[in-house]
């Protein structure tokens, strides 16, 4: 669905800007760039601040006009930091944009628009836009970089398009680390109980301090690994005397720290 | 809130990029920088690239050693492109990890805390750490630019912050337009039709289409101003002629144009 986004510069006057727009777009899955009329293009500097993505500038398309860079499209969204006067549909949100854009590039191409870096869009180009998008900042202080405001729109387009059910996208997880059973829990609470208890913490009734400290295990949700570095952690400062609790089956009840 | 958020950038190599990280940050209202071990700061590259953000670097803290950067804070996440081998808890959604951030800023300073341009964080800094994040990103290009990662952050923290209910954030949005009642989009639609059966238009019993050109009026929720402007020109379509439908008293049922 990516493929369909594509990402519009009209009049970029830093080059350098170009490259750093497609690095923000191909670390997001984005590929479509089309320039409008740039001031120099291409340039060393936007092949420098590409970094990786200098394939997203060899396959960039140059035009003259903005009805040939969004003619064709389904969506267009023309960002701007001030609001225009144009009566369109406006986004203030990034990422309720991007659910849209997403969305609606099942039925065709959709464009995001981005002008010059100090002027922005003009009403002009904001006729050719079917919704304008201002991203939310600091009102003392409003003034995104173009590349800077690329990438958050294309993290949001990237974002949304990730939490579609069909994506597929396979996130990076940490290696799965096995949760133990809550039985595994409860021998545990009932070995470190006993050894409180040999230790003479708990030398009258405690209930309080008992469901505390079982609260705080159950909130750590310590790894099974963890749980026998625990337990070996407590025959340690019980003076490796700890007999196991009556009625304990598990075998990883030993001291010994598997890593 | 805001200012109980700290951005700690280690080792930075290019002090261009520690200028663009300032901008990054004042566009999202994040003030607090501290810097470990920069190799070239005070710079003029970081100067010119942090733009109208200069202050974030003037008031920006340079130490030696991480723990002196977060060892006041209440949460520390350390942001790196791979999933490290420590364990902790890790945020793979940069929306998440802010609203949690900015949540825990209500008890003290947090961090979020940035490494090298190329190597990120070492398993001796993740150790100062209390969470890990990694920002999701194109698996054949997840090689975002430091400012840039940053931007995606401090953009996530500013919208969980403008979204707490006591944040106070003033939207910039369209000068307000009023709508029109249902009164009077019901007069419209009555001009609407008599126009259209006095031109031939519905020449038969046609409330199919009657309930679609209804339904598409009501979906474009025009402004009172607008529907002033579709009479006119319904009128100028219908040469002009038209006489007000029965029982019509709407005082803006003329052709003029209001604009």
């Amino acid at each position: 669905m990516l493929e369909n986004i594509r990402i519009v510069l009209i009049q970029t006057f830093h080059p350098g800007n170009i490259g750093s727009v497609a690095r923000a777009m191909k670390t997001m899955g984005l590929s479509e760039l089309i320039l409008i009329n740039p001031r120099a293009f291409p340039d060393d500097e936007a092949t420098r601040l590409a970094a990786g993505a200098t394939d997203i500038l060899d396959s960039a398309r140059v035009v003259n006009d903005i009805g040939d860079a969004v003619g064709d499209c389904v969506q267009v969204i023309g960002a701007s930091a001030r609001v225009r006067g144009l009566p369109l549909t406006h986004f203030d949100e990034a990422d309720v944009m991007a659910r849209e854009l997403v969305e609606t590039a099942h039925q065709g191409p959709v464009a995001l628009v981005f002008g010059r870096e100090r002027f922005g869009l003009t009403n002009d180009e904001l006729r050719h836009c079917t919704h304008q998008l201002t991203l939310p900042a600091n009102p003392d202080y409003p003034v995104l970089n173009l590349s800077q405001a690329v990438q958050v729109c294309t993290h949001e387009l990237f974002t949304a398009w990730r939490r579609q059910p069909d994506s597929g996208f396979r996130r990076a997880r940490p290696r799965h680390a096995t949760l133990p059973t809550q039985q595994q829990m409860q021998y545990f609470q009932e070995h470190l109980e006993l050894a409180l208890t040999r230790a003479g913490f708990f030398n009258q009734p405690h209930a309080q301090t008992r469901d505390r400290l079982r609260a705080f295990f159950q909130r750590a949700r310590p790894s099974r690994k963890e749980l026998s570095l625990l337990r070996g952690v407590i025959n340690a400062l019980n003076g490796s005397s700890g007999k196991r609790p009556t009625g304990q089956q598990e075998s990883s009840g030993e001291s010994r720290e598997e890593t």
